[in-house]
């Protein structure tokens, strides 16, 4: 009898499985395809690779400004992929390796839950006290005419392409979209970035949609808003696609259309054995990732939208899915979700945004230092911002948006000062090293306050 | 009669004439040479210019393995330094506007303490009811015999010169000599860097001391350590400058010795006339600023070995020492200072080392997560890693260092959990951005518990 039983290799399964194995539990992982999951393997950490590559090739007009000339650079896409292959063929195996380490079973094969307390492998049933699902997401064919011709791709079909489409549309709302979008651009690509929504990014501060559209756009990426794609037709030239938006019909000639919406993966696991609804758009689970159903634990992108993508939401949840499977209490904190871009500039955004922060009832505070008043970000002429969202009354730090270079980082700043329950106040105190576009986080905080010490106006 | 007369208008002083003025004050702030001081006219500004102008060229390696060449890098030194004068003619006019925003008088001219509630400036006499004294340090020159010559410079002397020196020897305490070192190197100079010590910045972790002692001497830089000049002699061929080290006494032939130990600016200042001591190293003050002298506070440079010469202490200094001047009760927190490098890789370092922390009588647990580990760290092929150190009692974290790229950013993170006062236990649990350097902090925390997710062994 094991104590659990992970059904899913991936960024939210792996530490799931070894933190209730150093908990003493017998924990055994059942994974049908790569460990590491999508993450790993076909997601942020090619990704990752991919913007640290178009990162490199966009510092180059920083370069020049500085007295450093690169003529005739060259890029070999290939290179780049086997690069990322053989890297990522170095984390299958350091994954493998820690689980071991951590005396995890690891049990090739797809896994169903056959009922309370057992799932079946390969054919054989294992018994089990408890169960955690982190089989993620799956791909979902766009719905319009022509969306299922093989020139309409997805990031898996991208990953394995040898050389990358002179013309793309990319197109959903997966924020993974805007990266794909960039990269191909500085590869070459002539891309067409097509969102139905009124903005890229339109859930986040206005702030930094309006700063990212812009630096997109400068560099030379189109992005059609409030656009959808009514058809695709195949013809000698190329993909025709219909675009309709507010400015009425149009038609664009491309190569490939690039879709990567994805939805979770909640067929076939035998969640009607457990009274689960294997019909929902995603599994609902409460902070402690208990799903309703005794010993039945649910993490990633099983349990949330599209939106919520993110790999260390995964991670987060499959310590605590473990955590509480093994007998402790562990609950999530709702208020720390980063959403992420890894673009140059990069973007991150924790918490609330002042519009959110309004709608949740607060009386709110905003501040925010720009980096072209940031001696770093004036050395490195960056186009970024930090905005942070406080509520009035005991001037608690509710949010904080990020954008430019560091970004990403940056957000573990305010995670920390978010969960630690800090004040405006208190992180305007913080000496943060000088010069770092850090200390933008800190006059944000005394911009809310009323009392930047290096804002002009 | 002002409230406050601040004498220095460099990185400690403007905070702190701003800060004053905020509160309500009627301040001065007096400047006898260029508004934004050693930090931002001949320091951290133009060092971090070129060290972000260094770290282009050290990305060339990694650009190549991911398939972008640059052949044929050309490098314009002179560029860079126009730049670099452009730059910080901007954030001079950008200091005088945010000081005159804020109704601080600025008086140019050589200050005098005449007594105390005395100030005089340009033979006038002020009267005020506070000082602080932010004037900073000033060069030393070497004292080996022919450490007069013309060949041995300083920063301020490199920043003037029009073209790089081909063979330099760097020496002396500053942490500023390595960036020097690194960017020179990177520009074409043959550099040879020399300290007293047993190591390059001996006091801090030796993980961190060791590591970035082999990057350096990886890329090509020699360093000699327990090493000291005895004599430099100006032959046809260049500087002769013997050395006395463990091996034995030599002789090395260059262009240039750059040497940029500097110490506290007491003299001329009269202070006999407050009663403080214009001979001592430096001017020794509480943790509120105060010097002893009633109504007298002095920040920054003034008051700390050169060790301590950071603008981020300067400037939290001078916002506390403005904060009581001007009626309020703030001190400094002694646990958060940060002492970094912009080299690459970079290097900060939080609060205590383990052997600090052993020395001050703590219980001590150390945990470490390589970058090597670290799924971002693998994509980029660094050779960092983040080091804390935390008491055993209640888990508090004492400490923290990293090395690596983001490192001076990622110190914000410690710097606000220390000051949370937060335990590894606390830290463990946040839920950093993925694929980012920061989480190597998290995992540090984990494994300090005994509990890594991701390390090997």
């Amino acid at each position: 009898m094991r104590d659990l039983i992970v059904i899913g290799g991936g960024a939210g399964g792996v530490p799931a499985a070894i933190r209730a194995a150093q908990l003493g539990g017998h924990v055994a992982i059942t994974e049908c395809g790569n460990l590491g999951g999508l993450c790993m393997n076909r997601g942020c950490i090619p990704f990752g690779h991919m913007m640290v590559a178009s990162e490199i090739l966009g510092n180059i007009p920083l370069g020049k400004h500085m007295g450093l000339d690169f003529p005739a650079v060259s890029k070999d896409y290939s290179a780049l992929v086997r690069r990322q292959n053989e890297m990522t063929d170095v984390m299958r195996r350091g994954v493998k390796g820690t689980l071991e380490k951590n005396r995890v079973e690891i049990i090739k094969g797809r896994a169903k839950i056959a009922g309370r307390g057992k799932v079946a492998v390969n054919g054989t049933a294992i018994s089990c006290k408890n169960i955690i699902l982190a089989t993620g997401a799956k791909w979902v064919r766009p719905d319009f005419p022509g969306g299922d011709s093989e020139e309409v791709i997805n990031s898996d079909d991208l990953l394995k392409a040898e050389k990358l489409p002179p013309r793309v549309l990319i197109h959903g709302q997966s924020p993974w979209t805007i990266e794909i979008a960039q990269f191909l651009h500085r590869f070459g690509s002539r891309v067409l970035l097509v969102t139905k929504e009124k903005a890229i990014l339109s859930n986040e501060s206005r702030t930094v949609t309006s700063r990212l559209t812009k630096s997109l756009k400068d560099e030379g990426i189109e992005i059609k808003t409030k656009a959808e794609i009514a058809a695709a037709t195949k013809k000698k030239d190329g993909l025709h696609v219909e675009l309709q938006s507010q400015a009425g019909p149009e038609t664009v000639v491309v190569d490939r259309i690039i879709n990567i919406d994805r939805t979770a993966s909640l067929r076939g696991l035998g969640l009607k054995n457990i009274n689960l609804d294997e019909d929902a758009p995603f599994l609902k689970v409460n902070d402690k990732m208990e799903t309703g159903t005794d010993g039945v634990y649910a993490i990633g992108d099983l349990t949330v939208p599209l939106s919520k993508h993110y790999s260390h939401l995964s991670s987060e949840g499959g310590i605590i899915a473990a955590e509480n499977a093994m007998g402790l209490d562990s609950a999530m904190n709702p208020m720390t979700l980063t959403r992420i871009l890894f673009t140059q500039p990069q973007v991150a955004c924790v918490g609330l945004t002042p519009k959110e922060a309004e709608k949740a009832g607060y009386d709110v505070m905003v501040g925010e230092a720009p980096y072209s008043m940031n001696p770093f970000g004036m050395i490195i002429s960056e186009r970024g911002t930090v905005e942070v969202v406080a509520e009035k009354k005991y001037g608690e730090l509710l949010g904080a948006s990020f954008i430019g270079r560091g970004a990403c980082d940056m957000a573990s700043q305010a995670i920390l000062a978010i969960r630690f329950e800090a004040t405006v106040e208190e992180l305007s105190r913080a000496s943060f090293p000088h010069p770092t576009l850090s200390e933008s986080l800190v006059e944000a905080a005394r911009d809310a306050l009323g009392r930047p010490i290096y804002l002009p106006n």
